[in-house]
């Protein structure tokens, strides 16, 4: 197909590019977020197995729910976005997660290192979107004030 | 983490092991058509934008619930799912999804063959499982019955 | 028009024919048991008028519901569907129901009979659909499961 | 059985008469109005497949709908209603509706020349009951006006 | 209080007395059916207890809806309605309520009774209004049909 | 009917009759409550008419939901309850409620009164039923704790 | 485009004519009372701000919706409705309603005569569509029934 | 009372006598299975209380929802099922679960033990439905399905 | 487990121990009944089939809610509560409930006696505990006061 | 009335004369938004009949929702809003909706185009209010993310 | 102000003044109830942080309920409560809750503590009610019944 | 307890600190707020007491929403809360509301001063976080979005 421009950007093409990769590469990261809590909701062992189970599909809801907002404001600013498993697979900025059975304490670590992880380049977009489109920074500080409230909520639990 | 096998199988070994590879390939191939779906989703345009946008969310709430009910039947069974975006980007088993944006045309004709595709394999693993464990079995029959039914509604819009 | 097959059939052609086939009769019993829901539903009088008269709306919602999933699995396997009513009144698988105003008896009598008729003939397809195609019949097992279901409590007010 | 006249009719026994007729006539319309819109529902195929599938089944729960209103509304004037299969096929007075798979095209036409047939005559009926009960009128009214308004979205598709 | 008419009628003065009068008759009949509907309700016993006891209750839901529409009808004309027990007591149609216990075939012939009445009043003021004012002809019709509906199954019950 | 005593009573005579006298006195009040709040509801007028009038569905609701508990209470110990139009208007403890249409002002105050009326010999049958029958004072004492708390609301609107 | 008559009409040229007629009016009439009920729900003050702001919701509420059954049917009836902004503002029946911040009391005072004026003319069109198509002429008396029952709640209030 | 046979099975005796057998001991197992939850939901203490109290509410759900399911399923074949509590205490297959206090892991370790010996005898039934009526074996495996699911959740806990 | 008293008790040993033995007794009488009303909903037979099957719906859940909220009473006055089947088989003070299909009549009957018995004992301990605990008494009463009123509504099927 | 400034603005006189200036032009561009979606909802024809009548439902109800919080924040900092019928006539920056009935694709390319003016108008206002007032600003930014988004969805569907 | 008692007692002073002191007791320990739960809410870390933090907002959601039904109660015997921060501060019966952040086993024994220090105050105030008026001795053993059973579910967490 | 940092802070020491405090000057004010929100709620008499009464209640749950966000924000960024009654008592900003009962009047000046307050505190907080933390800026964006919505809705009732 030739369609190489159907939607007109509300952006000059420089904030238009700038602005849509920042978006790939959040969609990315929320993606890869879900395939992860959802991956420990299925294999977590422990006698926190329960707590965690059920917090993780709050953190599946959360991400799933984002990863629309993202993918639909790239659309809106007339750039296809890449959810793709490959692209996914490739280009996460979220540490490995290992496979097989996880104790419930290894996947609380786990996870909330990867809202960190997600927070901390979040906070870098924030910075820059705020030159080239005050519209997406503000779906960035929606995404950051969340996960922001997620990490707390799962660090809490390491404290002792 | 050295849990081998922290959750007793009703299944006999050899059951279990077929069972399992059964279970782990169908939940590859639902989160990939989900993944395919939601890609879809938001690179699809043209005329029938607004009717294609809407049905694929039919189809992946259809796929999630599915591929949530396959993972957590192979945890029931003892065996660990992997559903993590690697696994799946190496492992689907659905025909690759170009990027970019796609023509309402293009979208329709790439998910019926899609579910084609996943159907195909899943009464494969019916006929399978009638040996290994027929309450499995029932879940690939409930999943069958209901991407039958997707795969004829997005056919039926090809006929022309 | 001339579409003959829009439709691509997971089954092979001997094994789309016969199980179509049940498919088509089970749907016209179906729909002939809602009119006659129905026909009673307006035309009995007695003691029992109101426990009848209530009794048969859920008899209504539960023939409604399973012709909707007996027309559309014939369509997913690629066959037309005929619920037209002349091929029901002249197809149906029912006694006659007679006509004009009818005592809570008699309506007790009649569905209870009718019930048991189309039961009868769905125990034959599950027998036969197990070799034509398991997840058709896993959809006849529902249906009787359900029927036996309604069956047992329209009988049960007829023993004194 | 032998009641001829269980319920007390409001009207006399002309009045009763007169309007009773038009209400069996209209009930007749109204079943194979909703049995025609499912038999289209499952036979429909083209582009506008799901556009149309939904569409139908709008109309099925508003014919279901007034159906048992006019129903009702003769048993409450002691008129025994008739909506048996063989009743519908041998009276109803909507153009035949061939089976077999049909183009969202051809299905457009025909339920837009179904509503307009079934409203014609109710027309007439509005005139007529004005002398007999005005009551059975008024649901006449609510009747068209819903019809006419069905109507004007089924044609407002064939504009082009 | 000296308002003698703070509300401005849409009605002449002989419309609207004409009118006026019709509506407190009839908020009067209905205040008396609601409260004899619960007096039934609590005093009924016999086999068919639950049965009269549930059927009831539709029936003063039923006539609490429209006495408030009626009453709020004679309002918006600007004249006040009176619906306090005493006038109820002196004023209404319906035949004498028993006290005491009484047999659900005694209520049943009762409540048939008390709608018949009912419905043949209002009938006649169908009639007069149609000269005054053709809004409130209306509501009178609504009553009427759903009343007529009510009589249908209560009758329905004494057919032997 | 002769029913004298359907119902057997958890009291002995004694205590059933007194407990009885209480109930049925407490049924009248609440009865002539909700007719006299729906008289005001449609009568009053002036600046505070919707504060007012929607105030008085409140207590309409509070007061129909009481009269039923009290008249079913009555019945579970084989009293029959009297709730009929004529007992009400001659036996009720409510102060008369003026007719045509009333200020807001006016409401205000005679609903406030007819609270206190009611609550005041509610107190007296709290006290009297700790001798009868705890299960009917128990019943009291929510009557009054929600009417004194509706006659707080109403009072504090005459404070100025 | 030249679509003069996408839709078939149910009535004649001359019936269909000066019903389209009515219901433009009607429409520009509903239109501008919903916008004026919104301009005064933003600028009302004064001790009965909230009484007034919440009241006025209802009724564009009501206005909103009867706009839509109004255009809606004429749209069914084959005439093109139209509610754009400058032919409401060039055709509405009702008195200018001033801008700026407006006291509750200009506000009561200026709904209240709004609906009367709505009213007035609502009646004259039920008389004249009496004999152009009883189906409008029974949408034009829900609406005059409903907003005579909101006149009569503005108009109380402004009693004293 | 002498009613043998009310219902009329749609089994020939032999199949009835044997898939009765296995409902009957489905349904005392069951109904064990969710006095004992409710048994540990009151009397679990420990660190883990409201994990498991909250958890064990879910188990009783379900054990309820499928007891009322089989002894239905019982009636339908039209065999009388015994659900009395000296049945169940008498004929149970699950292990004692001891009085008094119970810490939290002991429940944890009582239910996942409860759950296997259900799910183990379940399988059982599964098998030797498939001879003698496949609606009921499709019941055990519905069971089977959700209760292995359960167990799973339960031992996870177990890991450490 | 060596817990003899997690719980500390907000009643003296002496108190604490009389209230836990009416909670513990009252607790097998709730249970019993609803295994008993289960069990009669699955086997009563009779012309009055599903007024009764569905009226006994309502005492089940009337009698789970109690029964747990007696039990979680028990817990909170630091007294383990035993709702074990054979407890309940061993101590219940239900009159023996006979197997088999049953008809409406006998089941008619023996709930009412069944409510009958508990309600009498209950009526016992709220003198008894009006010493102990005015907590305990207050949900002595609320049960009574819902039972008293069941029993009024079976009894009422009995007069004749 | 004299009220010139009933409101205590939270802003300097200058920022707030800025600030509402850019509401009023704001609550105008909304308001007849809505009106022409409104208009094109009733006066599309074409195949597409449905997709856009419904699609356009959803921009009313966001239009709506929109003019309401800019009309009510105008109010909050002291700045009385119009949204009168004449006013939007005359001020709106929407280019002209032409009468009559519209093809499918005429509407969706005036739609598309009036979204892309109402974003275009809203950017320069994000910008401007970041110096007056940033509680403003986020509101702006608000609807500029949810226009910018259903403007993808109208201009999707023009691709080809 | 000078209204000293614009609302009627139903109790003579020296009742009013006695229970008015209690309930202002008790208000001022269920506000302080719901600041500490809280607070706690916020600050709790450790492996149970989610058990806690969730648990917690089930007792903040009672404490509050209860808080607004003390207070009201009070209104509604004339007598003015008092719920102010400083009021609060200075009068709570409970134990000083330390600031920080709180273990989950720190947090437990605080709020099990609390529940307990308000139970043992409420008890007194049952004793004292029962002379002074019933109304409220019901709404305090109301409290009582339900936070003795919140304190049961924080106790149950502290066995080991 | 030795935690003196359990949460990892996305934010450098310094605008931690700042950012901190800010947080904490809101959630006092905040509870302040709706602590005396509910004072005025049970202690308001006069001609509008339904009206504020009401209206108070919707700002109960405004004030307790954003307190609890705020709270939890601070949490997030590492820092404890501290919402205890003697902080609240101590540190709010808010003028100190009169105990007792309060006319219509007062209450509406009060709360009306309550909200300017709190909005101006509010603005310069918007101010200094712009340079700390956009992400809580936007928090106390949005509380000043809803109280300046607020404050007019209060404000608009004192015009005259």
């Amino acid at each position: 197909m030739a369609h190489k421009a159907p939607i007109t950007s509300p952006l000059n093409d420089q904030d238009q590019d700038t602005t849509g990769k920042m978006l790939q590469a959040t969609l990315v990261d929320l993606i890869d977020l879900h395939l992860v809590a959802k991956q420990a909701h299925w294999n977590v062992v422990g006698r926190f197995f329960r707590d965690v189970h059920l917090h993780l599909d709050e953190l599946v809801t959360v991400a799933r729910g984002f990863a629309d907002d993202v993918a639909e404001r790239a659309s809106a600013l007339g750039v296809s976005p890449d959810g793709r498993a490959r692209t996914v697979a490739e280009n996460s900025g979220l540490s490995k997660f290992e496979g097989d059975w996880r104790s419930d304490r290894e996947v609380t670590e786990a996870i909330t290192q990867a809202l960190l992880e997600v927070v901390r380049r979040l906070r870098v977009r924030i910075d820059e979107s705020d030159k080239t489109d005050q519209v997406t920074q503000d779906l960035f500080i929606d995404i950051a004030r969340e996960l922001e409230k997620q990490h707390w909520m799962w660090e809490a639990k390491l404290a002792s």
